[in-house]
């Protein structure tokens, strides 16, 4: 009986999570029509505003209208909002909207928040929050506040909102920029790609936001003893260091030729930053080779690491499946890292999450090419960009029917929410399955 | 005790599968070198020997010389030979050779055959390769008869050899033909895409070969009572059928424009047999549209089915990890189908062998592309096509550099082996693996 109660909470918990994003989603696309939010004074029509709000709150970045010339700034405040709600949560905010109100936390909005980031258990989640709007107000602030001399420079006043908006948009890994203009639109922040600081600043933001919370409150806790960590964030960081460093040598060789070495390093390290989720770029990527470019989509399919403002299958996920592999090379029975066990209802998932963001991507990429009647790849980029949340493009978003605009949307939905979240949340409750049933022999391979 | 000495034969008997393909596919380069193998007298470089014995002996078709108008008959007789042995496996046909001199098969060998073709129990191996070869025979011998007529009416008494050639072939899922001229060569067998009885025989000859050995004799066994087949033929069987018909929908909407209603349905159907494996081709298929050519990609790293003459991950694979997928959407504990349970190291083994065979066709058709500088698209098609054993080409495959097509000789051989195959067979013994070792939380997805 109890248990049951758990339950129906545990599902409600899920399903919160889900009308949560879409209620934002909606609301922003409404406040996004409104004159007062573009910079010429008109009405913006819906399909354009939904696109544009659904990707701030999936913190994506792909755009259909440029976002620095196209809006006006209290339109580029409601993205901003939008791309922090987004990317701390909507469960999150809401409970530390509670928090502040100086409400009580009931266990029902405990229990949604421990599903929505994921956290090790109920206990400590009203500490937890606190900790998250404290980290990111602080890592926020330090971005802004490194970023401001460049951008003052730059834009004199008008550089402060600068640094604030794109320290927010890159820790929330949304890849907004509002430095386009009527005359260049659309341009990220290749117009600093020779300029260390700012490179060097969104890198750090992008990661620090990539990895999660959760690795954050490791850190914190167990400073330098990398042992003490949890297993998840050892395996987050390790991954997330190799998908780093092997796509930027990669990058390095075949890309960026007519750079000087010192700015040949900059931009292939931030390029093999950006497409795990963060979708700035400092470099013309649309002239990157054909096979950097598949690498990229591959980097965007794998996507950031859980309870972070990341979208996409996440590191973890694509660990646990190499893991499961070299597992199985070596004859071991069990998948083993840092000294623990991963149970293998963890790989059951984990192969469930890779086959439904390879579905969602092969079919969304084939049914855009195959309507809009574009090249394949960049169709696939696309698709990829949105499903993993990233912004990364070729170009083509702005110019797509309304049809493959909608797929992306549903593509950008999907990859934020993500998959197990939604399915939970349809579902009406757990089946326990036969147990009873025989097992056969089936030969794979 | 006991049981070491049954994981030593258990292991030996893996290590007898890659040697006996490696042997067999080295004689065969060896007897192509010399000048009564080629149409001209001449010695052939060995790299391009060693390469066409490879994809005869892998089943594969991908060629850097036309079969048809390179080889002498003694040649092409050789290729023949080695196809069939490929075929049927380097194992079954070792047994059968100890059988058919009358000697008696040791425990061994029973043992080594069961792990050869993945056989339900080591009971009843001399019955079963008797069945093989018998069912082999007979197909064989019904495909070259019905095939006779459209070759003896084209090519006169030499149409005879066509035939068995073809048929053989075809069974074999080789996809190599001999109808090449040195006007017209490698053309497969375009020049019958309108005549049905060539295109059904051919089809059907695909259809058998691939299905599987285990997979013929639960229809032999059970005929038309589908219920009683082993879970595993029941597999075999929808998915192949659906991985069969929904790309002959798709193929008749998206190409083949220019023809008539009839044969573009017979052309569509051919094309979408055709990629699991098989290798022959009625359409010029460089022609189809970059849509077509993805799901082509797709098919063909699925392959066949297993213990039959087919390579790729396997039908089976595949299916296992859809199921998976249902399975966790559905919150059910186990993956179950047909009313049985599949174990979960089937579900690790098929995660591991598609990640693997993602891996070697991604890094095969990626090396391939930088070194030849060719288009990321036809590189991987090739690496896909000698990864699934299929021998279906965009034209590029006799224009590469040794590297090159040393890369696709690998790829072949990985692809007919089996990863785990090759896996088990390095490996000296089995890890238990701690299971002792704490189980840890982790967030994938
Ligand atoms: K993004
Ligand atoms: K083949």
């Amino acid at each position: 009986m109890s248990k049951d109660i758990h339950k129906k909470k545990h599902l409600s918990s899920f399903q919160l999570i889900i009308l949560g994003f879409a209620s934002v989603i909606l609301l922003g696309a409404i406040i996004l029509m409104l004159p007062v939010s573009s910079a010429e004074g008109v009405i913006t029509p819906f399909n354009q505003t939904l696109f544009t709000s659904t990707s701030a709150v999936c913190v994506t970045g792909l755009a259909v209208l440029d976002t620095g010339s196209y809006w006006s700034v209290f339109g580029q405040v409601v993205i901003l909002l939008l791309i922090q709600i987004g990317g701390l949560g909507v469960v999150t905010v809401a409970v530390s909207v509670f928090m502040l109100s100086g409400r009580k936390i009931s266990l029902m909005q405990r229990s949604t928040m421990q599903n929505a980031i994921s956290a090790h258990k109920v206990g400590g989640i009203v500490r937890l929050t606190k900790f998250i709007l404290k980290g990111t107000l602080f890592i926020e602030m330090a971005g802004a506040l490194a970023l401001l001399p460049v951008f003052y420079h730059d834009f004199g006043r008008k550089g402060i909102w600068m640094a604030v908006f794109h320290s927010i948009s890159a820790f929330c890994n949304a890849g907004f920029d509002i430095l386009g203009t009527p005359a260049n639109p659309f341009p990220s922040i290749t117009a600093y790609a020779g300029n260390p600081i700012v490179n060097v600043v969104i890198m750090f933001l992008i990661i620090a936001g990539g990895i999660g919370f959760l690795t954050w409150e490791d850190i914190c806790i167990n400073k330098t003893h990398f042992r003490k960590y949890h297993m998840q964030s050892k395996i987050i960081l390790v991954t997330t260091a190799l998908l780093i460093v092997l796509p930027a040598v990669f990058f390095f060789f075949s890309d960026f030729t007519h750079l000087s070495v010192g700015k040949r390093l900059l931009a292939s390290a931030f390029q093999a930053v950006t497409p795990r989720t963060a979708g700035f770029n400092t470099m013309d990527i649309s002239k990157m080779t054909e096979v950097s470019k598949a690498m990229i989509i591959i980097l965007m399919l794998v996507g950031g690491s859980p309870s972070s403002t990341a979208g996409g299958m996440k590191t973890t996920t694509f660990a646990v499946l190499i893991l499961n592999a070299f597992a199985t090379f070596r004859s071991q029975e069990n998948v083993e890292t840092f000294g623990r066990r991963i149970e293998w209802s963890v790989i059951k998932n984990a192969s469930t999450i890779a086959m439904m963001y390879c579905m969602l991507f092969l079919c969304g990429g084939i049914t855009i090419s195959v309507y809009e009647g574009l090249p394949l790849l960049e169709c696939l980029y696309e698709a990829a960009s949105a499903v993993g949340t990233v912004g990364l493009t070729l170009g083509i978003t702005p110019k797509l029917h309304i049809v493959s605009q909608f797929i992306l949307i549903i593509l950008m939905y999907l990859g934020r929410v993500g998959g197990l979240t939604l399915i939970y949340a349809v579902l009406s409750k757990k089946k326990k399955g036969n147990a009873r049933l025989p097992l056969e022999k089936l030969t794979v391979g």
